[in-house]
């Protein structure tokens, strides 16, 4: 067996318990996703990676929605299955409609083939550009 | 020599020249970037990637805002050194605060990361995600 | 049907049982990967893959076990499935821990982050690291 | 202009100065690395992002030297230029001889070219592998 | 539910309907694939992209059987499932052999590993390549 | 200093001169491109890439152009810039002309496009592509 099973909240260490906890309360819902039930086997990771998700992902000088398209965006790019399905679940909840996942998608696209192009043609960067 | 010459607007083909005025007059800008003339050696692919270009990034459901910060979060995964550039500075042009770009990158920062440890970690798509 | 069939053992032409046998061999294991056994539709490239993989993954200035958590990260980086959950195993036949595991995917999470703020922020390279 | 530029530690906020004086201290360095001086743009993910590495990159189931390889694995995987020259240092430093980055390399041409031989022949994950 | 079904001909709008039939003529297929009718909640995007997929897999100064392979080429090195499945079978249709797909797949392999060797060495370019 | 100088011929060791005699007979050119001097620090590495370069690009049920503009569409779209230049030399050199080239960067640029809508979009590999 190579991928030990993921760790439910009745199996978890007061450490992994806590983070949890702590998920569970902040984005009130009554489990956490399966994505933190892996990381828990290295609860260190687990604790540093929510922290730091839930110190991103607050709102701040960008609203909630903008940032979870900004998420989708890098991880259609990125080909993350995982992180695609509960990304765009979460932009949903934060108030994305079908015409902005439209729009959204097209964006990524087009960016994803105008990276290739500039790339190919092997554009150097225009001057008023540079700094 | 490997790389042809950018194509400025006094040597273009009517054809090219078209697309140019039509981008100078989009975006009211004297001259068009270096994509545009480095593009302009496949006259066909200059008219199709402007015209898509134009579409997608028109205001629609998504103002011109967030689709210029997720064009930068694509090209930033991406690695495309003059999409970051020209992109971050047309972010700026629609409204980019310097905190709203530090919260960008904070966030496509951190979706490249979890998005590796979704991968790493092997985590399956949580049930009430999967339709 | 647009993917043929793996070749197995009982199927395969002497050209690719010589390969399979020298995998089961040195490899000490009863039977190859599907890996090969897709690989053998190709025999010139099946044969050219498994020498390299031999000799690279063979112990040398790096331990095994490091090569193979190398293999793992870029894997992982790639969001390559097949190739994730072969290296993860033969990673942890050479001797990773779980704790090792978890070390390893909070380095590879951590460098898929800081190297889109690299990005991101266009850093240039500092002179004494340029040579 | 677009790209503001770095923050000299003559120029730096105390909040910022203090960043640099733990990553100068920890490290032993005169002087932080340019990437740390773009960063400081936004100093809550300065903050974040060197209280993450500093955890992350420790001693730990996983000796530093291995950890500054994988780091370099994953930077040249993605193609982040600035992120292969620092990091290429700093496994240097840690121990790193010419004959461990000729075999690093090594694996990292093989397991980018195997990752995709596996996505191309769209191999399924053997059974032994699967859970 | 996170993914609204595709849509089929029998549900489609007349705008949706107008690109399944040129779909269908063009190609000359019963149906249109699952990829159309999923970017179908976004008609203009299934407008524009059918008529750039339309414009840029015409038979030009490359076939279309060298396009075909291009695309798998892409869609490989990208990891994209979907794509590699239906491009690899567009590419039989036009004529891939077996011995094509293997050297292809050959050619894809080895290109991403040279691609990450040339990183990690940072090899800089010729001069004779420069301009 | 973190980058060993490439090795000229001059300085090159028996075994490493051999290699390079090889390539500059097998391509009919004066001196080896930088990409094999900088490999050279590695002279096992450089042995087996070019031995497997060698063997991969040579004519077989693939021409060699049609095999150096997918070199050159899977090194756009990694965005290895060393490798564009030198591939798109030698595609030119093997009889891709500006037409070609035009046609292969939108094919380039339409997969990348497409493969994130595919994922974007998580359309399921439709019955008939499955097997």
């Amino acid at each position: 067996m190579t991928t030990p099973p993921p760790i439910e909240y009745a199996d978890a260490s007061p450490q992994v318990r806590a983070v949890y906890d702590d998920i569970k309360k902040t984005r009130n819902v009554p489990d956490v996703n399966s994505f933190w039930k892996y990381l828990a086997r290295d609860p260190v990771t687990l604790k540093r990676t929510w922290e730091s998700v839930k110190e991103v992902m607050a709102r701040g000088a960008l609203d909630p929605l903008t940032k979870e398209m900004v998420y989708v965006a890098v991880s259609v790019t990125n080909g993350c299955a995982y992180c695609i399905a509960s990304h765009t679940a979460a932009a949903r909840k934060a108030g994305m409609t079908d015409a902005m996942f439209g729009e959204l998608m097209a964006v990524v696209g087009m960016a994803n083939e105008t990276n290739r192009l500039a790339n190919g043609y092997r554009v150097p960067i225009d001057e008023f550009l540079a700094t």
